[in-house]
């Protein structure tokens, strides 16, 4: 299916997405779901997640600022997701700089059943094992194998994963595709990884309840992709990485998707 | 009187306005009081929001991304600012989606002496009892009791009472007013309702101490009036959203009082 | 050392500034180190502040939107730093206005060794003793006496003292320098005194750990000149607050240093 397909759904359904996201990028993660047609929440209570996320159509759990409370709040809202079958995409924001971090990370994707692990390419480095570096929360160094462990690891797991960066691998465990929209000023905004995390909400949950790995994966594709071609219409715009950041959310807003459609660099990955 | 005489005080006196507000909106809601003149301080601390809320100018609290410890400082802040006459604004975001946030609205309704009840229309239906839907915090179903149920319940509670929409309605439990300035563009931003939250904590602290709901009414219209009538500025020079968030708090900081007397739609609704 | 000299280094280094900020500023700040070549990590977690800090440049403290938690990290993130010598800053924001902001200052200027202490004109009046008002966490009356204090304090605690305002001082101790350079928009947006602090962190991180005083100032006098500088710059494209902030992290993204050294305003002042 086109992305331009998937774009309409979101446009047509208003999806609310739960978001339990960092204090970095509340904001804008908010803002680039309304850009994008979706209907964002963003609830952190422990006393009211379970049920913010029943009613939500996807769950979108992002450490990048996390704490106790938030990394409680994560698992209670998960299991609820997982219970009715809405999908929970998982994007683990700065595994490897800390202990804390790993803790956190290898304890939210062993208690939940992910629609979607989400990271960028360092982070998905280290936490499949296949090497790879962090510094803070930004900046890394990618391994080589990483398209052969997203494969296995969505496999195994049952679940679409996606690692993203200048270039961007998606797998639902049997095939792997590479994205190669966007643009550098992506990485000159504090953020860009997280936003595409919540539109990324906006798409799977359309995609709907207890789909499989490879419906989601194609939900993760269409996302990132029209996000994508989104930041190179803005960057057209933009003066620098300020006016960047607000012709992103114009972008998404207008985003024509006969546009997405042509401008789209999707190709399957042969793992030789 | 004018709206463009709030605005003038409230340039001149440059109120304090101490927020306890959510997390999505905390950065846009202090550069939109800036922006219109009045002067934000977002304190959350149970230590130290009696003392905050004792030396503003008003009080406005928001209910967007509460957890256990911001209710606890709302209603220290609340009963602290109730104590000495300081009005009090409350934003009862997302009331109706979850059961935690109905219990909390109630409970804040209940304990404090409110200046201005303030939410958007399908929060206001609900909390009131007048019929509506929520949807996640943004989308909302209103209902067309909604401007009785708002005068009586102004009425009941001795406080104004705002209902904010593609049309928004203010009584002080005597009338009811009908405000139509504002621009769709509004819709695709998050936080718009809470930023006119924070800019009505201006127009409010500069209506002064333990006021009658007439005179916190009127002041709300006229904040209104004058955010409403930015956004028509900004929604001119914006290219979409993103854009849009720029253009609006230059539009405030610029907001030319004459413009906003000629421009303001604001008109009593007969109830028969 | 010429200011181009500092900014060169920051870019060539990327260096990792971890910030323990408020609320507010969260995302402008992690944007403006973006902007400027530093790589930000906003961190909060009591369980991950430690190892965090140990692994940064630099370590930048901010009591914006201080509670029980964020003051037990910042000291824990503080010993941490100083264990190693990584520098650490210390914004104590709002200072003067409450008696817990009052508290959590002296606590941590005590219990921590700081490279700088950097706040506006009115906070650094009043932790200094040498008069002043606070109104809120903005706006504030500077004490004439100032300079001295500063020096003073300097002197004393070993460490670089700034406050900052329409003209700035900076002191090692031993000599008052006076920068005069920036814009009046930078009062018309929150957090930009923050945002300030959070590039102060990239300047300090690439002086490197355990400098003298005199080190640490002339890297906070290059910082918050080149800062300045791009304030200016943004200013002249910018059509109010909204604007001035976008435009601020392009003009920070391509400030040239040559530039910088050219519009440069910085003189010692003479304490008689």
């Amino acid at each position: 299916m086109e992305p331009s397909r998937w774009l309409e759904q979101v446009r047509a359904q208003h999806p609310l997405v739960h978001n339990i996201t960092n204090l970095v990028v509340t904001h804008i993660a908010a803002n680039a779901l309304i850009s994008i047609g979706a209907s964002p929440v963003m609830a952190y209570a422990r006393e009211e997640v379970a049920d913010m996320a029943r009613i939500a159509g996807s769950l979108a759990l992002n450490m990048g600022t996390l704490d106790d409370r938030v990394v409680e709040a994560m698992e209670i809202a998960g299991k609820s997701a997982n219970l009715v079958g809405v999908p929970v995409i998982f994007d683990p924001v700065g595994v490897g700089a800390t202990p804390y971090r790993n803790q956190v990370a290898a304890q939210l994707t062993d208690s939940l059943q992910l629609a979607l692990l989400k990271g960028n390419g360092g982070e998905m480095s280290f936490l499949l094992g296949a090497g790879g570096q962090v510094k803070g929360v930004d900046a890394s160094v990618v391994s080589n194998d990483l398209p052969r462990a997203l494969k296995e690891y969505a496999q195994t797991h049952q679940c679409a994963v996606m690692a993203t960066g200048a270039v961007d691998y998606v797998s639902d465990g049997q095939r792997v595709w590479m994205l190669s929209n966007g643009h550098p000023l992506l990485a000159a905004i504090t953020g860009s990884g997280c936003m595409a995390t919540a539109v990324l909400g906006g798409f799977l949950a359309v995609a709907g309840k207890q789909q499989t790995p490879s419906v989601y994966a194609e939900a993760a594709i269409a996302g990132l992709t029209c996000y994508n071609v989104a930041a190179e219409i803005a960057a057209k715009k933009a003066a620098g990485p300020g006016t960047f950041q607000s012709c992103l959310f114009d972008a998404l807003y207008y985003l024509d998707g006969r546009v997405v459609n042509e401008q789209a660099k999707v190709s399957e990955v042969s793992l030789s």
